[in-house]
């Protein structure tokens, strides 16, 4: 009944008697909660979220429904253990293309232990984030035939440069992906995916005039994972792309000042994908 | 003919055989070129900045006009000493009050070296630039009879906590501003100083819109300063309230991605003022 996905692009995987999510045929998708902090913050935040009325509709579909917690024999033969039950977004689809984006300079909160604080700060130097204002964790792109399904090593495109990063995102959006830097990504879905009243483009809108407001929460390491499929969009279906927040084992309280650092990152892929719709055919 | 400015808030400061900037009776800054890379570097950005037909008029307006540079005796009595000769942005007010907002949680760019990193890493801890994503350098205001001219301790002033920093940016507005907690501030120019279309929030949202777009020059460690004097303000003359960009010896290449850490915090610095301007008598 309960399995491994097949479509995680980033996060700790299970499989190999690994601990990682797993998912039901009844769309839910269970996140072991991780036993030290990060699994009472994620389940805090959560919680509190899901009854704040504070969130507007418009907002609140950014993120996954919650549907509790479930004791579930965890992926890594443990036993049974508490997992997150979540919408699952993903399992709806066929042949998803999948981005996660974790958003934001830096990873780590002013209030972090140093030793953490430290290890986020070497990470964020390392990778694109502190350029950048985000980077890419990981990615699927169900391509054409001849390319099949293109899924990049994770630790290359987190270290991706400026130039890696934009061509990154001009691949999710092609039916030719490929690591071959022969290979110039087509971008035909371009204009459907990212582009259009309900396309990417436009959701990340909505999103930033929240976050230009909101003094509420600060999603440190949190990820806008985006979601697309060819099948839907071909068949125009009302499921087109479509985007989540995802990971709040992070997440602190705002106290009166809005989340400078994921808004900033979120205005930065923003002008990136901007730069894609417009001209797709650089 | 060249004199120490009497109305000077942050950085640093002439007088007693120190170095510092010094002004003439026609309108100009002389600003001393720091000897090590920052002189230079502000340099390059002025001379870089003047001639760039990138930059539209109504986003130029925001920056000190540059009218190259200019050998002076430096004001510490060390002789001789070029410095940068700029557009004197407060000595034809009467009483200017002035407050200076250094803009970003991260006041270092990526390729900082390591040691000037943890510095200014230490310092964005101390302060309050990580929290609310800018800090106050400094400030003066002029108050009433009784108040007179309030000009608070720079290192209390930049580590004042979000609380702190909302009631500065109160009393910078109010004409008994004063640092005994126990006067509440009246907040009486918020409308005509931070609201209206030409007001300083105005002025801060035009800005955020370049910065949500140009992708040409990373502001690192740089300032917002804003003036206004109440006498043109009674008056309704021309010259109200106004904001301009300084400090420019850590500007670097965009590099095609655009300024997140300022934008960010910029973002933060108008979410506050958007509070004051709607509800000043909180």
């Amino acid at each position: 009944m309960f399995k491994v996905p097949d479509y995680q692009v980033a996060g700790h995987q299970a499989g190999g008697g690994k601990l990682g999510p797993l998912v039901d045929d009844s769309g839910h998708f269970y996140k072991p909660l991780q036993s030290d902090e990060r699994g009472s913050q994620e389940l805090a935040f959560y919680t509190a979220f899901s009854t704040d009325t504070r969130i507007p509709d418009h907002i609140r579909k950014f993120f996954p429904v919650f549907h509790g917690t479930k004791l579930l024999e965890a992926s890594d033969g443990s036993g049974l253990s508490p997992h997150l039950a979540l919408e699952d977004i993903v399992s709806s689809r066929i042949n998803p293309c999948i981005l996660d984006a974790k958003i934001g300079a830096r990873t780590w909160y002013p209030q972090a232990a140093e030793d953490y604080l430290q290890r986020c700060l070497k990470k964020d130097r390392e990778t694109a984030s502190l350029e950048l204002g985000f980077r890419i964790s990981g990615l699927q792109v169900h391509g054409n035939k001849e390319t099949g399904v293109w899924k990049p090593d994770r630790t290359v495109i987190q270290r991706g440069s400026v130039d890696e990063t934009k061509l990154t995102l001009r691949k999710f959006v092609s039916s030719n992906p490929s690591t071959d830097s022969d290979i110039k990504p087509d971008c035909c879905f371009a204009s459907t995916v990212y582009g259009g009243c309900n396309g990417i483009l436009a959701e990340l809108l909505v999103l930033k005039s929240w976050f230009e407001d909101q003094t509420i929460y600060h999603f440190y390491s949190c990820s806008v994972m985006m979601v697309y499929d060819k099948e839907s969009l071909q068949q125009g279906k009302k499921q087109g792309a479509q985007i989540k927040l995802v990971d709040f084992a992070h997440v602190i309280d705002g106290k009166g000042v809005i989340d400078h650092n994921f808004l900033g990152g979120l205005c930065s892929l923003i002008r990136m994908i901007s730069e894609i719709v417009t001209d797709p055919s650089t």
